[in-house]
């Protein structure tokens, strides 16, 4: 079995070297990840550069490894179509992100790009995200990386869906079991800090404080704050098809 | 009306002055848009650095103007939560984009993702895109799009949707008509151009032409080969609720 491991805190990141260790019992890793951490890039993909990569030869568990001076999604596409040319992976995994990405965060998340990028690709694929970024505790979250990779192939994964997984940063006897969840919504409070830099000129900082909004029980946010893990199923077509109707029946006219 | 004007091909973009023209006829247009081209960021903000605006005081028809060194969801968020912080807008327009934003490459636009963002700030969002990159003919297409929002702002949207709107870049006599669609699937052959420079190191250009694989009646697409203007609505929740119950009888064990 072929595993493509990204992420987008960079290949020199601790949750992707503790993922690595952990895919390695189970079948061949190859690392394609940035070369320096890229959080919050979105769906991005580097059109007016060209890529550079460069093969990293002593990391630790993986088959080969390259650095990319891209975004998640540029790793994954020049993966599947350029580096592995002859070995198709069998699936990608991104992750472990070092931070939650929950509900709307989800737009902005380099970690989940990567996935989609993989089904895009056609490659069953799956984020994974730690919900901590002080100490955080790789070690379960890397277990249960295994384990899910592991279930994925051989239950298989319907086209065009992808899994958002997100571990709370404990170990193995306080997770209080898994939860298959749909994303909530997250908005922020106070969301730049307006400052005056060393010579009089106004900058602004993105900041601000989640407000979490939805609080039903089946939400992502709320199984991570009952200690759970969450699963959440997502897909790529932001198609909205109930409203079609709706819009047709406005009757432009031009 | 005030409106909140942004894009992704830069604040000096002809599809940005053309419809800030047109829009200026009903409404007072506030435009904060990236001091540069910034396409296919996808849905990025900017958290590593600082964000540093600059007013520019001679925008055509704009009631103020604003160039932000940040992504297009950098500037719907910097707009709403400080630049305009009296003057809450009343809809947000962005566009017009030189080049389709049609199916799965929604998921990479940055003209797309501005919009996004008005949605999850609670503002109507629309999102404007001419099907052409050579020889681009804004004029109908803004016009156009002071039509579509006069008809948002009459019969509003439901929250968290969004209009993702391509039209051909052609003048009034020649479009077809309008259509209602959803987001086809696009997918891309020959994906890397692999080159080597100057001094014998290896690079990587993101090419490729796309073969459209869904060529159904209802695309996105197809509306704009048969020369209609293409309206998708469109949301961000990416979870896909329908697969929620297959992943729960896994029954995935710790």
């Amino acid at each position: 079995m072929k595993i493509l491991l990204t992420n987008d805190d960079g290949i020199y990141a601790d949750g992707l070297r503790a993922v690595c260790a952990e895919l390695a019992r189970i079948g061949e890793v190859y690392v394609v990840a940035p070369d320096r951490e890229m959080s919050a890039t979105g769906h991005g993909i580097t059109i007016h550069k060209p890529l550079r990569v460069e093969e990293i030869t002593s990391f630790p568990n993986a088959q080969k490894a390259w650095a990319v001076d891209g975004t998640p999604s540029d790793c994954v596409k020049l993966a599947v179509e350029c580096l592995l040319n002859e070995d198709r992976p069998d699936i990608v995994l991104s992750g472990i992100n070092r931070g939650p990405n929950l509900g709307t965060d989800v737009l902005y998340s380099g970690t989940v790009s990567a996935a989609i990028e993989g089904v895009i690709l056609g490659v069953p694929s799956v984020a994974v995200s730690l919900t901590a970024f002080e100490n955080p505790y790789y070690d379960f979250a890397a277990i249960f990386s295994r384990i899910i990779v592991t279930r994925v192939l051989k239950e298989g994964l319907p086209p065009d869906t992808l899994l958002n997984i997100n571990v709370p940063s404990l170990p193995h006897q306080d997770i209080a079991g898994i939860e298959v969840t749909r994303l909530g919504v997250r908005r922020y409070r106070n969301v730049f800090d307006k400052r005056m830099d060393p010579r009089g000129k106004t900058y602004y900082w993105l900041a601000g404080e989640v407000v979490e909004t939805d609080d039903e029980p089946d939400t992502d946010s709320m199984a991570i704050k009952n200690n759970m893990i969450s699963i959440t199923p997502i897909h790529f077509d932001l198609t909205r098809l109930d409203m079609m109707d709706m819009i047709r029946d406005w009757e432009i006219k031009l």
